[in-house]
């Protein structure tokens, strides 16, 4: 056990790093599978959630016997612990890309709805924000977490427009209440993805912002 | 800074079944500002918002103070780490009862879509499942926790069932799509909550099952 608790640390932003590329990959898959009607691709993001499980389990892991073995800082607590939220938002993240690879098989057996403009571009979003909150951690960038909670309006404001166009299209076209529907359930899902980014940027805020506790944490020592 | 680390652990458990008790009740109130239409009531879970928050950020610190202030055993670490998770949980609780307060205050201003069966069995059952899960971690229950998890099929189901009936509904009576949509997006809002709470109780099944780590911890002392 001779480790210095710096390589951990690294060893830990490393894996949360994998953890969100799998994520992003995931949300990006999922949706490509729907925009192109790719059922193959959507049966991949299905199988490839247990990677995803299995690494949540091995951050959690870490961030115990980063915690048993070491009596941190303030500012690194902070660090870790931020890391053992984000890795749940991750994980959600990656249910959510589940969810929206469902609607794309459900969705393989209609008719296209409408030309899918806008869930590109509120994917191209969410995806980018979850990028972004990812790397606001790792450069502890707080100005690059703030822009992230900036871009979560744009995207409800997408949802927004995305719903009323779909709901407008279902008073028309009463047989296609049920595949528009599923479209709504993507934009939601691509909703609550960036809500996690909003989470994961929210959390390393407030780590950058503890600046009162850690000088504490050092007076003590 | 005489104080012992059980103090600091109680008085944590203590302050997150607050933080619970105060999300659950939220919850309760916004489904029945909107089964009631009760708009006084409605504003006040947007009001109680910023108590949730503040809670939220007390839990967070305390947290942190535990574990600068004290080398805990893996057993103490998982339960501290699995509040830190749970805090962030109750407060994303908190935001969708804020949500389903905002669909309130807009279907009061339309004629009632349907009569609401569904509505107030999924909301027990998602409040149900908050209360419970919090309860599993409070008794270190693992028979309880597991069994929030099996309620969360009945929630999706129940969910669907909504759905399916609200979109047969929209097909027939295309100019009430909107106000039919708000109950959709409750029955949505609900389901996230019942999610949140499978999250917490999953947290408390992992904080139980951590026995191998415990012992790794504790032959190092």
């Amino acid at each position: 056990m001779e480790r210095h608790f710096e390589t951990d640390l690294e060893e830990l932003k490393q894996q949360l790093l994998t953890m969100g590329a799998i994520a992003e990959k995931a949300v990006h898959q999922s949706v490509y599978s729907l925009l192109e009607g790719d059922e193959g691709k959507a049966k991949q993001v299905l199988e490839e959630e247990e990677t995803i499980n299995e690494l949540q389990i091995q951050i959690d892991e870490a961030v115990l016997r980063i915690l048993a073995l070491y009596q941190l800082m303030a500012s690194d607590l902070r660090f870790v612990l931020a890391v053992s939220r984000i890795n749940a938002d991750l994980e959600r993240i990656g249910d959510q890309a589940v969810n929206i690879a469902e609607s794309a098989l459900r969705l393989a057996h209609y008719p296209r709805v409408k030309p899918y403009v806008d869930l590109p571009r509120i994917s191209e979003l969410a995806e980018g924000m979850v990028r972004d909150s990812l790397n606001a951690l790792v450069q502890a960038d707080e100005k690059l977490a703030k822009d992230v909670l900036v871009r979560d309006d744009l995207v409800d404001k997408l949802r927004d427009q995305i719903f009323r166009e779909l709901l407008t299209y279902m008073m028309g076209n009463a047989s296609m209440v049920f595949p528009a529907f599923d479209l709504i359930l993507v934009a939601k899902d691509l909703e609550r993805i960036a809500d996690h980014a909003t989470n994961i940027a929210e959390d390393v805020i407030y780590m950058l912002a503890g600046q009162d506790v850690r000088h504490h944490a050092q007076d003590r020592r």
